[in-house]
């Protein structure tokens, strides 16, 4: 875990995405004194958010401009964090720095592609910043080992849990979904392009259709990141909204990798999932894929 | 291949499913000389299917007034063919012997669990039955080696197809999906308990919200038997359905395992698959999961 040795003393740069997560990164990294800056991204984290805390809004296609502002602030590292949603590329003004990056950079952001996710934290390297995982500068945001909620895997959604991560597991090498749906000991969605919202949705399609016959209340969401994942972009993550689709898909809980796993907005997540009797668990790191 | 040995010279009982394939099925045996009984499912075949040719309509949970009928007629040997709709269970009246089969004869139907297929596959034969694949007594319906359109496999799609077999291969032991999509190298979806059909759905809605980014006409559907599946019950099949799957996904093709796919209504899906200019080929048996 490296919480900024080198460059510690030099003020960290934040890029914002979406959410929540990016404000509690910050108080996190300005917790243990070392210097913030904030670089909301326009159209994508809320002006609401950031209007009691200085910030420099920062288009995801104006790198340059970025990059001059956090060199002047002697920033050397930064960290990106929070959701992204794609911005419309009639709304983008390039700039000259960017319209070089952007393929990969955006491409970077939506994750999905290790090759090009590496590619892109070289380029943004090549510019002369370190880009570090949020995890590293703020290794709170992480799921521990052990239930997060009241609610506690019962021997049948452990089964679940062990076949999820053995799938995972198998599938690591193919640089695919990080998610699956098991219940009963079965397989039932797989997490690739679609996303974990989606692939929750479609469980509880399944459900009403009754194609998938195991009780309502059974049955597991398990993530787990994939093999030789850059960590520091595209971490596997859990949220409030997990929970919600969990709910929906009538499953019992959530399994996900203890300390590579970022869970967004922990208390309303845990919150929301005793509220529903959902177990959210991290599991030990040695079944990490 | 077995087509009919020890019993070769007793009449052939096919249970015929929806769909054009079981009529194929029945003038491929009965074209070798083989007597053939059809029992249509009542309320899942085409009562004007069958009008023009003996048979006996007989309920997916009547096996006992199947095996009566069979019996009488000398069969002992029974072939299941054909696509199901799970009938709704207040639609069905049982009989004492169905009601003692029904839930693993339901569950085998519907595929997905080898195990209780061959359960359901070991109670059948219980009851004196011998349960032949439908490609065992008529090897015609199956997908040969090479492409059965004009269209044919770019380099790029030849790459998809491999990963895409590799998958399958890497996730054969899990009892889980017998397909994926691949475009660009990257597998997009893997098919789990929603089926080919909305696996393809998927990436139809994908696509038109930018999210596979690779050209339309380009990705593959690949398909695979799963390792140790039963293929006299649960084999992987195609269809024109699936090439006008393939068409709204954006796709250029099909690949399936040669000797191993049943192709229901090739004429059809060959003209349908020609007429969008959609490739389709069986590939090797060696790379066979």
């Amino acid at each position: 875990m490296n919480t900024g040795t080198a460059a510690g003393q030099s003020p960290l740069a934040l890029i914002c995405g979406a959410g929540s997560l990016p404000l509690a990164v910050a108080d996190y990294v300005a917790a243990r004194g070392r210097p913030v800056l904030l670089f909301p991204l326009q159209g994508i984290a809320r002006p609401e958010d950031y209007a009691n805390r200085p910030h420099t809004w920062v288009r995801l296609v104006e790198f340059g401009a970025f990059a001059r502002v956090a060199r002047a602030a002697g920033c050397r590292e930064l960290v990106m964090i929070g959701s992204l949603v794609r911005p419309s590329f009639w709304q983008v003004r390039f700039d000259l720095t960017t319209l070089m990056l952007l393929p990969r950079i955006a491409a970077a952001f939506r994750g999905g592609d290790d090759h090009i996710l590496s590619s892109g934290v070289k380029l943004i390297e090549e510019q002369g910043f370190r880009v570090l995982g949020a995890h590293e500068v703020a290794p709170e945001i992480l799921v521990p080992e052990g239930p997060l909620t009241r609610a506690q895997p019962s021997e049948g959604d452990r089964a679940d849990i062990a076949l999820g991560l053995d799938y995972l597991r198998a599938t690591g090498p193919f640089d695919v979904g990080q998610a699956v749906v098991v219940t009963g000991k079965h397989v039932q969605a797989v997490e690739a392009a679609e996303g974990t919202d989606e692939m929750l949705k479609r469980i509880a399609e399944l459900r009403a259709s009754g194609r998938i016959r195991t009780p309502v209340g059974s049955g597991v969401l398990v993530k787990a990141p994939k093999r030789g994942q850059d960590l520091r972009f595209d971490m596997p993550s859990i949220g409030p909204r997990t929970v919600e689709g969990i709910v929906h898909a009538g499953l019992a809980g959530i399994a996900v990798v203890a300390g590579s796993t970022i869970v967004a907005e922990p208390s309303q997540l845990i919150a929301a999932a005793d509220r529903a009797n959902i177990f959210v668990i991290g599991t030990p790191a040695g079944n990490d894929p």
